[in-house]
């Protein structure tokens, strides 16, 4: 998608369908947490109704890639086989299971007597989510939404075609048999509209990119409308002088290989001068037995490892087992590694120095900063959110990894009983900025 | 501003800066919040010791700009003579007495034994703040970024050159006296390196506008950092059937007359046609006694408006002593000319009828929805935030009017001792998520 012109001014269809996307959400908004509840059981109900239906439409389409020579790991991620469906609509269920995002009270404040102000979260309108293959991410994608009370607007790779079509018609006959307008949710089948999608501020309020990092950066590139994700996961790992050996060794390797194709394993290792020679001389031989490809700078050639890294790995992200390691002569000169380096992701220390540690945790600025555990654990569901919508790099909130709170904003309630801002300004009246029980 | 050429690539002497800036931010970051307040008194006594100074500049600038024709009203925001500096220097010490933003714990949660997850409030790191003409904005804009432990690149208008550069010296020596980087903050001086701010994404984490809605579009057009603002404030008040008349003619007039230039006020009246007539014999004398042009759909005519409002008037920010006026057949009417064409900044509806109310309340969409008192509450100050950085129009918070929580962000901070992720991937171990007391 990268080498693609700029987005496409949307149609005058595609407008259309998005206005009604959005007026469904507004319905959506005003529905209690047992309607939106009952809504996510319809769809999981419609979706077991159509399993047979859904698991066809999906061999059609493998049928159909496997026949244009699709590449083996998207065929893979293509595959929704009766295993892959069921846990799809068990994970549906419990989606419908968490605590509902939806008008919990933020701040609740009397300006003055009767005037009082209240800050309640309610959802951000319509979602703009366009993903990769993966099928599955269509019935995942819509029960956030539908939970948190937003209209989705979904756009999935054309070799999902056939199996997204059937999934999406199942879903709105569930939205339908729970009274939910079944137009809450729209996909988007052709590569035209899902460029238009970017333009389409106004009407979208986020979008999620669900796919590979140039995937990401290309929709952050072209779109006015907050992006929630990420491009680069850079993750470090930082080897304190005063590290325990066996957890900087257990550490080191958890958070690369326990599935290195994730954003938060680490890409580059960076040790303390006085404790490189010893840790690697531990740590050649581990990595080695875990197929990883080890790459270092001079001190770490002459302690061992024998492929060089360039300047360009220190910004590479391999996704992959592969990890570049660098000696530094001090803590400053680690983070000053990591501020040029890394993609404000995560980023960990180990070190039985707590003063060391406590430094690194406050000079960091990384959507987590750990100290003396894998960096692996970034993760939505490990920090218990129940779900993840994605992790986020950006500086504002949300950042990190993101649960439903990810898909909703707040907006300020004020009621009063005639109050006029005159009276204020005047000095007959004064504020009293009273705060009450939340 | 609205006419030019896009944003200019960054001269490697300006990332220079910007960089110098972050890095003294990340000093500033760590420190502690008596720290970040003794660096506010230090600015506010070196503003006090160059006071003079700073008015001599300013003559400077208004006689110059006098000379060039710079309009009246752009003179008088330009003036900072002695008591607006003296109020400056007194709101910046109040800044100095407004609870620290900074390392709040949002969420506190053992994941596992020993595994502990913090969340933190943080500074977000560099603002970027581009204004016109007042040179107090400087000084404001400084405090609220070092009091929430930011660096900030400032951009003023030209006409105000020399008063902001001796005011920006000051604000320097203040935070070198408090033993703070005074790197902290930098002024940008020419028009180009106003615009290569724009593209200084990575280093920049905020773009506050201060200024006319063409300036802020023009800068949300025009960067791919983050904007905090609104372009345009297109407020609506919907006086319902069930209202009150004297409360409904009294928020009419605060609405619109109490400040008519601010974004809260409003722009368009939404009648129920059942109240429309004995409104407006009302109100129509009312507002003629205040200076207000009445613009009328037909049936505002038939009443007694004299003035036609065209289908341009619905999304027009007169920002003046004008109202467009509209009878809505119902509530549902009203909710859908909101939702076509307001800015989602501020609604209200006059109603005694609590079940009308809370359905409006629920149903539109905008950063503030008021029932029974007048759209300029919408306020930071009159919130109760003790500061206001802005008032946001973007779905995603923050939103609304927006204190110093909008200049701090989050971090994660993860403590373990030689957890790693492969021990709950095989099941050795099972997540906790325990939540602690915050």
């Amino acid at each position: 998608m990268e080498n693609s012109s700029m987005p496409s001014v949307p149609s005058k269809e595609l407008v259309r369908r998005a206005e009604n996307v959005r007026l469904a959400a507004t319905g959506l908004w005003q529905s209690s947490n047992q309607h939106r509840c009952s809504a996510l059981n319809g769809m999981a109900e419609a979706l077991t109704s159509n399993f047979k239906k859904i698991v066809d439409a999906n061999s059609e389409d493998l049928d159909r890639s496997a026949s244009e020579g699709l590449a083996p790991a998207l065929m893979a991620r293509l595959k929704l086989n009766e295993v892959k469906l069921e846990d799809a609509i068990e994970g549906l269920r419990k989606v419908a299971q968490l605590p509902d995002p939806l008008g919990l009270r933020q701040v609740h404040r009397e300006l003055d007597k009767g005037l009082v102000l209240e800050r309640k979260t309610v959802p951000l309108g319509v979602l703009g989510v366009i993903f990769e293959a993966r099928p599955d991410a269509v019935i995942q994608i819509a029960s956030l939404a539908i939970r948190s009370g937003n209209g989705a607007i979904l756009k999935g790779g054309s070799e999902a075609a056939h199996t997204n079509q059937v999934i999406i018609n199942a879903l709105k006959d569930g939205l339908s048999a729970a009274d939910v307008d079944p137009n809450a949710i729209d996909l988007l089948t052709t590569r035209e509209e899902s460029m238009a999608l970017l333009r389409l501020d106004g009407i979208v309020d986020l979008i999620i990119p669900r796919g590979s990092n140039s995937l990401v950066r290309f929709i952050q590139d072209n779109t006015r409308i907050p992006v929630l994700g990420h491009a680069d996961g850079i993750c470090h790992l930082y080897i304190d002088a005063a590290a325990d050996l066996r957890q900087a060794l257990d550490i080191a390797i958890d958070s690369k290989t326990q599935y290195p194709a994730a954003c938060n394993a680490i890409e580059t290792l960076l040790l303390h001068k006085d404790i490189a020679s010893s840790f690697l001389s531990k740590a050649i031989p581990l990595f080695e037995e875990a197929g990883v490809t080890l790459l270092g700078d001079d001190v770490c050639q002459s302690y061992g490892i024998t492929n060089a890294a360039t300047e360009q790995d220190w910004s590479t992200e391999y996704l992959d087992l592969i990890l570049s390691v660098r000696v530094v002569t001090d803590m400053g000169k680690a983070l000053e590694h990591i501020r040029q380096y890394g993609s404000r992701h995560t980023e960990a220390i180990v070190t039985d120095n707590q003063e060391v540690a406590d430094i690194f945790l406050n000079a960091v600025d990384s959507a987590g900063v750990y100290h003396n555990c894998s960096t692996r654990f970034a993760d939505g569901f490990r920090y218990g959110f129940g779900a993840e919508v994605g992790i986020s790099t950006q500086t504002l909130p949300p950042r990190g990894p993101v649960g439903l709170e990810g898909l909703v904003t707040y907006r300020y309630h004020l009621r009063g009983d005639g109050h006029i801002a005159a009276n204020y300004a005047s000095g007959n009246k004064i504020f009293s900025h009273n705060d009450l029980p939340l």
